[in-house]
């Protein structure tokens, strides 16, 4: 797989910062959302900033890593939570209502298709879950290619249809295992700083979960992404990595979920660095590892709830910012408009 | 002013709490929403929680302090913002549009009456602008008590029409001083703690409101909330107050802004401590006393954004999340829906 990633017309940022300068309001004094603001016009390189058809990819996968025990709950759990979204009854379902975004579930490789297939599920199932982690590569190269081209043709397929903001979330039991192993050798960290609670764990798993990790990191060898997303997976991370990959090549902002998709998001920069401006990270989970993640990115949330949950509820719910960033840069009177001279 | 503020039946809780540990997520991981669903369940004790006609309530005032240039511009910039918030202009208005927020302005006392009078300013002018309390009493007992009165009238008016959230907002110049020296007398902090650089004074105006203040603080003698109130003012601030307590006694949720709502507020809880329950601490400004404010009320607020702009712009921003807590805990399925035993 590989993308054309355009980077935005920097040279047009001055002009957009000029913009916001002019507006009623002292300097500075809508902090985070000005900068907000300023991103989505170098994105959107309009004189109107727009919002259109914001959509959801709610990628679900399974984890072989889960037969170790690391959860709260079993796989089965997964292929319970997929009927949720897809019935409406989960949190991300209750919040996408509620700021009126969109959202498509997809199994990326649940243990099993989903019997009978719910109407609206996406299959794309790279697999029946992961190899476990713990004793092997979770993936071969050709998963972890199908899977980059898979979430970048959902990423895509959203856009021709009309939307122009993308959100991308993930539920797979054992994931967060993936996902730490994933952060650790990425950037080389010990994992106990990566390892967090997951689901709400105790002191036991915890243990068991980072010493399981310490020793898959000793395969970790490559400084190769795709080499590493292999070795760790799993499959809905990996099509979140290529979602994001292909909303930035269609130009679209993308909205980064929580840990998981974080880890998602710096691979997808690690692959394609100008992929960054592309991206806005909505919350800040209360997974452990989460914080300094976004630290390493120099990343900065919009939220902070301690959160976490995953199946991209922060996303959804950061939504509201962006339109108001939208609605400020839109519609506020300058100083000018009303005849003031600064 | 007297108000008869019933606390919200606490015997309900545990049933409250019992419902959200039933739904189909992680126990706690909805974080500080499961805590604000709970506490909206608490306030209206209802089965299904709504949101209906929410109203932000913008005061405005004028204080006599502006007249020593503690502030980034002068009383003139009151009146235009006045007008600008009737115009739909100001990043309040775009918010509140993006959210679908409805919003009353009332002149509470600008220097001069905004003439023409537009349409749709409520005026409640307790006087032409405060007294400089940087020499003398703000207000008058008299003037505390209309400000406390109209207050609760303007909020106790929109529940009457339907309105089950409220939000509370300021606009004034030099009341950034003002809630300062409110919050260093009431609780006994030395000003320099409370004080910020407002919209963003310099380093000099900085030292002069802050040597202001020292001053000021030697008439600090009384603990009496209506006492600090008078000697301090200003009018919009005491009229935030009386809208809580009124939002309260009506037995609805009120938003709190940033800084100068939440002084507003606390001055709310010293006068009766059961209007506690119906406080939603909207965002945590980048005004330096805010955090430490919010400190002292051990509450903690929904948005972190770096926003110092007032204009109940944060409250705004905060609605969403609201609507986001109402819509799980009314819309989620529980384990026993998808007959899971835990």
């Amino acid at each position: 797989m590989s993308w054309t990633i355009k980077r935005p017309d920097l040279k047009t940022l001055p002009e957009i910062q000029a913009r916001i300068a002019s507006l009623i309001k002292p300097p500075g004094a809508l902090g985070q959302l000005e900068e907000l603001a300023a991103q989505m016009a170098l994105v959107q390189q309009s004189p109107s900033l727009s919002i259109t058809r914001p959509t959801l990819l709610l990628f679900a996968g399974d984890h072989g890593i889960a037969e170790e025990g690391v959860s709260l709950v079993g796989p089965e759990v997964s292929t319970l939570m997929v009927r949720a979204f897809l019935n409406g009854q989960a949190a991300v379902n209750c919040f996408a209502r509620s700021v009126d975004m969109r959202m498509e579930v997809i199994d990326s490789g649940l243990l099993a298709p989903v019997h009978p297939r719910p109407e609206g599920l996406i299959e794309r199932r790279a697999g029946a879950g992961t190899a476990n982690l713990a004793h092997e590569a979770a993936m071969s190269a050709q998963q972890v290619d199908d899977c980059l081209g898979w979430g970048s043709e959902r990423a895509q397929h959203h856009v021709r249809q009309g939307a122009n903001l993308l959100a991308v979330g993930e539920m797979g039991i054992g994931n967060t295992s993936a996902a730490s192993a994933l952060m650790a050798a990425l950037l080389q960290l010990p994992p106990k700083d990566c390892v967090g609670r997951g689901s709400g764990i105790s002191e036991e798993r915890l243990a068991l979960k980072q010493a399981l990790l310490e020793k898959a990191m000793l395969r970790a060898g490559s400084e190769d992404p795709l080499d590493l997303l292999a070795e760790f997976g799993g499959f809905e991370i990996v099509q979140m990595t290529g979602a994001i990959l292909g909303a930035a090549e269609a130009g679209v902002l993308v909205v980064i979920d929580g840990f998981i998709a974080t880890v998602a998001a710096i691979f997808a920069e690690r692959l394609h660095p100008e992929a960054r401006y592309y991206m806005v990270f909505a919350h800040q989970s209360a997974e452990q590892g989460h914080a300094l993640l976004l630290q390493h990115m120099e990343a900065r949330p919009l939220l902070t709830l301690d959160m976490r949950l995953g199946e991209g509820s922060g996303a959804v719910l950061a939504l509201p910012l962006l339109r108001a960033a939208a609605a400020f840069y839109n519609d506020m009177a300058s100083f000018s408009d009303l005849g003031i001279e600064l």
